[in-house]
């Protein structure tokens, strides 16, 4: 029964997170949802640094600094930072989070696991390939983006 | 003289940035500073992360996670966010850099500098050592915080 209420407690900290069992959460809720907004909004820079790439002058080295960050921060447990007590916390500014992020936590994981495949192959493709490949993975990092945009974000 | 102006005008673009020649330059004044405080916030938040797990029950997945978010965001051109024009513009909050960040561009690049130079020995140190290693390696992490802030952030 303890073992059930602590796989339980678990659980309840791991929306969209593969792997955090056992892994420290740190910050009371308003930290958890700057830190995600700060996050989000990193990915945002880091989009839009190679979307400017890809329609203007190619700069290898800054598509891959980008894609970096992009994979570093797809596998880095945000899910983490959407735990219980976040759903309408203010962070910079009130959560955009819909309430069914909370809810629907295999739609959240399967969504995030999505963007973290393509975020990956993104980085490898920028890494070694050029600008039209990268413009093609960027497209369906976008969509993965969008994915779950449209799901879990409040439209604004 | 064209050139020359151009020079100068892609130096001027280069605060902090040891490669940023040619690169795409995003967004307005108030986009970049919400860039930059969202990875300095990015980078809080994995810093967080980390102490928690050195000064606690370790988890090497997650310590890797933070730690390469981090060696993503010190190679990730930060200082291309700095560009004239954000001197006291506000993003998620007023800025919080000293005039002297954009004065003192050797500083700058050398305090930045120092800061990958340990965020990369650490990412190398998370994915291959053990708790002990990289509580060492993160003291050097958070020592270059230090001194970059000492520096270039108005005391809060």
């Amino acid at each position: 029964m303890q073992l059930k209420k602590i796989m339980l407690a678990t659980c309840a900290f791991s929306v969209l997170a593969v792997s955090a069992a056992h892994s420290q959460t740190i910050g009371k809720a308003e930290d958890q949802v700057r830190w995600r907004q700060s996050a989000f909004s990193t990915m945002g820079w880091s989009m839009g640094r190679i979307k400017a790439n890809v329609s203007g002058t190619y700069n290898k080295e800054q598509v891959t600094q980008a894609a970096n960050t992009l994979q570093a921060l797809a596998n880095s447990d945000i899910g983490s930072l959407f735990a219980p007590g976040t759903e309408s916390a203010k962070g910079w500014k009130k959560t955009e989070v819909k309430p069914a992020l909370f809810t629907d936590k295999e739609g959240a994981n399967k969504a995030w696991a999505s963007f973290a495949k393509e975020a990956d192959e993104l980085a490898k493709v920028a890494a070694a390939s050029d600008a039209a490949a990268v413009k093609t993975q960027f497209g369906k990092v976008g969509q993965a983006c969008k994915g779950c945009h449209d799901k879990f974000r409040v439209e604004h």
